[in-house]
């Protein structure tokens, strides 16, 4: 019998699923003695296993025909109210728990958003660099990227302001703007108020929808200003995403999407086809994790155990890198991004060469939609040990020296 | 500010995204007293829940760093171990545990394929009746639905061949067949092995996949053949998926698709942009409840609890239903199928009525591709409590009464 000859089969947006670098790379380490700066997992110290012992016996024991059945697509209800509450606590007006919609980690949000808003051609904004989930996600409804330059006050919002006065002036509009204004990743800079203020402004006068990703915000590591963009919007424009997975864990695969109410029943309608429900047993243990404070004890070690592995590896970085290297100095998040002094230096191309030597990075170029970033790298400081950060950055330095 | 416009933001695509009846259904009858034959759910008597509080206490004290941080998109490689064997103990031969990957629930699987696998107008087969969350999945890649009959024996596959010849004669082919061979939903019937070779036969001559989703294959309640197409298959062409929601717990979002390697690393890298990775924690729990047996029991226990509300439900329709009425005598699975006996009679409007009289279904009609089934209503029988079958029978056939 002729086997199938699969690419005679395959859907043509097939070739829009980037195997994404950052997971071919966690494989590759595998089985490896390689120091990993790549990935973005949270330091599994922070994981609360001994409280979720008793969370979780105790779910089973009152709820758990509950907790292991089919369950509504939007999220259990008790789930949506506590992340109500949650939010207000945090700055981020919800006047509804019908609001939200619970997903299947924030990259499930993404994907919803690009099923439901984008369509081919769709102009969509992205920061230079982004989140590389983010850009597959949407690539996947074949939008026209625009890039806007980020700088230490986050997305140059008097480019995209330039850039929209454009783009409409050809009769073209943006459907929306993706961002990470708090603790960006991987550039670890926070939009300054005035910024955020102009990109609600520029939301209404071009008529656009700003969705505001927010993973990071528990871990800003300077007193600093994280205003969400969702407490400015006046018109409901903003649609905010969150997830558990740097402030719980993310085995448990719970994010969720904050929008109208108009938006949210949409959303639901696409998840639906999606997975039917995110698993009720994950989001059981994730409101009693909420209620019960364990969550909030987890962002207080957590940030301790994060500024400081920062700082050891700005101290690194300070010691052995080349004179002409750049580094973002993060003012929250888990990434550094670094820049080699050469536009022709390819971070992509010297990853193997790293990995031989004993440590791993995630190359840059693939986190800018408009193909630069190729001589930067990002450096994930949340999830080595110590004593492997400032190794990683020596052997790091000694495998750019070698292209220099 | 004005606010939003949202049907101007929407991706034409959310047009195909059917709000589905089952779950709508669940809303309606929230916090009433509504006898519900409709969805699929489980017995929550079958749900372990005091194995699985042993099985969770094991996983976090000795694996709770793995189990609650980010993993593979393919699923973790000791539950794809554990589920090559199982299936290879059932009939459904794996050779090797990369020739899997793990699922958010088998909902997902149905959104991989819909997404990897077909491009609008591609013709695709279904049964008539289908099961409905795989028609919305697929529905939202723009195929051309062939909807073929079933009998007693399952999917008529002369039809099919006749469908085949005449569509191949017009320069058409099929991508491809969508079937439930074993206890089929909503239809409760099991493909002859006779008809399960002339389908290969098919694939095999016409070039087509077969996608072979198998839920309910533990609950057949009377000696029957139960050999997968997948142990038939010759030539990669059949993608075999299943589930553990009806044999531990839905709950736990845990499905998966068998397929050739070179299927699976395309389905791994879409499921990347959807949610990375199933969650992790339900993955491990799910290792643990397959290894220790705790899998086999809930299926000898649900198995005794089914079979036995199944015979309470057909003696009850037996009783009550007016003649005229025919219903499915089930051989397996969680469903009956009950046609009213005129045809312009349409059970959706109908359901209104029935859930003010106390008892809700699920109407027949979304389930058929090609527009028929409005006088079909699908009835559940794992669900309701046993002395609730025989009432809600009771309700129903009033209702019927009252239409004719």
């Amino acid at each position: 019998m002729k086997d199938l000859r699969l690419d005679r089969f395959l859907a043509d947006r097939v070739n829009l699923m980037a195997a994404s670098e950052i997971r071919e790379l966690l494989k590759i380490t595998e089985g490896r003695k390689v120091i990993s700066l790549a990935g973005g997992l949270p330091d599994p110290q922070t994981f609360p296993k001994d409280e979720l012992k008793g969370i979780i016996n105790k779910i089973l024991s009152e709820n758990g025909d509950r907790a292991l059945q089919y369950s509504p697509t939007k999220g259990i209800g008790e789930l949506r109210s506590e992340l109500t509450n949650f939010l207000n606590c945090r700055g981020v007006p919800i006047n509804n728990s019908d609001d939200i919609i619970v997903t299947s980690g924030s990259q499930q949000a993404l994907h919803i958003i690009a099923l439901t808003l984008i369509n081919p051609r769709d102009y969509v904004v992205m920061e230079l660099p982004s989140y590389l989930g983010a850009i597959n996600a949407f690539r996947l409804s074949e939008p026209n990227f625009v890039g806007i330059p980020l700088d230490d006050d986050g997305m140059n919002v008097d480019i995209l302001e330039a850039r929209l006065r454009r783009l409409y002036g050809e009769g073209k509009t943006v459907k929306l703007v993706y961002t990470i204004p708090i603790a960006h990743n991987p550039a670890g800079v926070t939009m300054s108020l005035q910024r955020r203020k102009h990109l609600i402004e520029l939301s209404e006068k071009y008529d656009f929808i700003i969705v505001e990703d927010d993973p990071y915000s528990s871990f800003t590591y300077e007193p600093s200003d994280t205003t969400s963009l969702k407490s400015l919007d006046r018109s409901n424009r903003v649609i905010y995403l969150s997830t558990l997975s740097k402030i719980l864990a993310p085995g448990l695969r719970i994010g969720w999407i904050a929008a109208s109410k108009e938006m949210v029943d949409v959303f639901e309608r696409c998840k639906q086809s999606l997975d039917l429900h995110t698993s009720t047993f994950a989001q059981f243990i994730s409101l009693e994790a909420i209620k019960s404070g364990v969550v909030k004890s987890v962002i207080e070690r957590a940030k301790v155990i994060y500024k400081r592995k920062k700082d050891i590896m700005l101290e690194a970085l300070e010691k052995y890198l080349v004179p002409g290297c750049w580094w973002s100095k993060p003012v929250g998040g888990l990434f550094i991004m670094l820049r080699l002094p050469r536009e022709d230096l390819n971070t992509s191309k010297m990853l193997f060469e790293a990995i031989d030597a004993g440590v791993a990075y995630v190359p840059g170029g693939s986190f800018y939609v408009d193909g630069s970033g190729a001589n930067t790298m990002r450096l994930n400081f949340s999830f080595p040990k110590e004593e492997d950060i400032s190794e990683g950055i020596r052997i790091l330095s000694s495998v750019v020296r070698n292209h220099l």
